[in-house]
């Protein structure tokens, strides 16, 4: 019988610099590691990689928290892992709403029965630390979710006010950090987070499938106090923490292969050096934005408040922006990412996440838009930023 | 800075021979596959992938169901996206209950608010259709769910009376075909199921990490017609779908590298064709079973309701099966798996699945068996278990 894939990826894959919001680019060692043979999840060989990314996820994350592990899904379970565990139907949350993934806070916590006091910014600013104090005196919460890294709009969360004010009310906190956990420090313990989240496909620089959580010993005082039990089967960490731990417990099969890639890429990221990644997003940002403001892209975030690994821009005015993304896709094999929600056709979001931070990066993007660009009779070319990319990097 | 990983994957895997009741062995294709590079979850090339996969899934289910997809997690979550998308708190459910994935469906249902009707049998045997009938008339259920394959015991469900039953009582059917789809026929829409969901690391012998779902458009229309929203944003299949479908609106980032694979691994089906890898899990598993006899081990389950895929043979008395399992693993590097439940410590579970069911892995398997069985005073030895499954081998 003869048949053949019309897409394949191994002949059709085109192998794309991926400089969006996300998927990031992947090590070679970690796609190798990837594609080793698959272990029964109970075999010894497999539970020695398990306990070792646990414990390289603690690393990265800052934290001590026994319960440490990849959640089975996408970075968005490890959102619904969060609230689905803390949240039964009645308690009240204080939900910090300023771009995409505070919405969706909001919209899970609604979903799972909370009652939920959301706390606004614009798009490209971050939550205002004394509106969320008086939201959580008002409500009382259970829990106060903030996002630590906006994707849709690369704003930084200052998280230690937003800690501060949850200790004073007695909340638990929860972070979205799915952009930043690798790209710049979550300091869990230091700060006293509660539950924090991420994806193994943006600063990790793995290919998305597993989400890194960690919870405190306060969080799961809370989750072993349920009235009810977790609505979700699949996401109940009581029960995948039976898997995890020395008890080995079935409760399904994990992602084999998935975790062999993000126990190699954490490994990685402990060769380079933990504050040596922090260091080198902060400074390909640094140098990125410098190009950026020579082509007159202006940045949406004040400095104080941007994210090292993800750079957002304006479109210039009268410039078609899927046409310039296209452009790099198809000249260039570059992908960027365009706006979400009200920013849609204003920006471009700019991913220098994990092994995609890279000076050769940088400034293989300035070229390409550079001229791009000035085709469309904006900026003064590939060259000008280039050079004021290289003049404003900072040293190290 | 110097760090290196004590437990690497490509240093240490021992490349297991996969012969237990999942994850199964995988081809050396789909493993180049998976290490791909990763493409942007809107990239036009991994669309294409996308849609390829799609139309692939619907061939091994015997679907046109338009909402056919792998839904972002293992084949448990699967299950969870079946109960979630269509069962409300107060909802009525029969659930038949035979082994471990039974009492899975039933527990998942009532964590949704479901009230739940299970039909028992013992394990080892199949539901009895006419239990199930009393059940569904008393009940008047909006749906009922049982197991194609289940997986703890090694039993074959026929469908084919619980679909008509679901049909007279007006209610839905809801499939666990973890271990049958692409092991044996799993005819959807010839039967009229309703939601039917698998998961990637048994017969399709792709890595765990997703879980292939489809769903009639009767089912549909109940989601539909929901009086709440689906509990669970994740696996919310509104939602979900408005990503695969030509709208391609966010809702979570692909897990694209496993979708290159289970691509891959169904491209792999469609070239041998469907029926003959039907017809090699049965032959496979006729062979095996022969083999097995002749060195006294007697099947748990009934001729007409075996699995092609599991075979499971009860552990002669006196004997260790944990030793005999460990000494598989430590001196052939096989693995098998051990009984659950109720069949802890009584019965050995081996997964003859996808890449795995192959002539030289029964051959091999009755051969290392036979010796170990034989040093433990056990049986006539690995010659006489060998001829008998050559001997027993259907033609073909």
């Amino acid at each position: 019988m003869s048949f053949t894939l019309a897409a394949a990826p191994c002949r059709q894959n085109p192998a794309r610099l991926l400089l969006g919001p996300g998927p990031s680019p992947v090590h070679p060692r970690v796609l190798a590691a990837l594609a080793e043979p698959v272990l029964g999840h109970l075999d010894p060989c497999f539970l020695a990689i398990m306990a070792e990314t646990r414990d390289l996820l603690r690393q990265v994350f800052g934290t001590e928290n026994e319960l440490t592990i990849p959640v089975s899904g996408t970075g968005s379970a490890g959102l619904e892992a969060s609230l689905v565990n803390l949240l039964e139907p009645g308690d009240r949350a204080v939900v910090g709403v300023a771009g995409v993934f505070g919405e969706r806070l909001a919209e899970v916590a609604a979903r799972y029965g909370a009652e939920v006091h959301t706390v606004e910014a614009e798009w490209g600013r971050p939550l205002d630390p004394d509106a969320v104090r008086r939201a959580a005196r008002a409500a009382n919460p259970k829990l106060i979710a903030v996002v630590h890294a906006e994707t849709s709009t690369g704003v930084r969360q200052d998280l230690a006010p937003i800690a501060a004010i949850a200790r004073e009310c007695g909340a638990l906190t929860v972070v979205d950090a799915v952009t930043s956990l690798g790209g710049l420090e979550v300091a869990v313990d230091e700060l006293g987070l509660d539950f924090v989240y991420s994806g193994t496909q943006k600063c990790l620089s793995c290919p998305p499938g597993l989400a890194p959580v960690t919870v405190s010993a306060r969080a799961r005082e809370a989750i072993a106090a349920r009235r009810r039990p977790v609505a979700s089967w699949y996401l109940d960490l009581g029960l995948v923490q039976r898997y995890w731990s020395q008890e080995r417990f079935y409760h399904h099969t994990a992602p084999v292969n998935m975790i062999y890639a993000l126990h190699e890429a954490l490994g990685l990221i402990m060769a380079e050096g933990l504050a040596a990644v922090w260091r080198r997003h902060a400074a390909n940002a640094a140098g990125a934005l410098a190009g950026l403001a020579a082509l007159g892209l202006e940045p949406l975030v004040a400095p104080a408040e941007r994210l090292p690994s993800l750079v957002v821009v304006k479109v210039p005015a009268g410039v078609d922006e899927a046409a310039v993304r296209a452009a790099l896709r198809e000249r260039y094999n570059i992908e960027i990412g365009g706006g979400l929600g009200p920013l849609k056709g204003r920006v471009w979001r700019i991913g220098l996440m994990g092994h995609g931070s890279r000076w050769q990066h940088v400034t293989f993007l300035l070229a390409a838009l550079g001229e791009i660009l000035a085709a469309h009779g904006c900026g003064p070319g590939p060259g000008e930023a280039v050079a004021a990319a290289v003049a404003a990097r900072p040293a190290g």
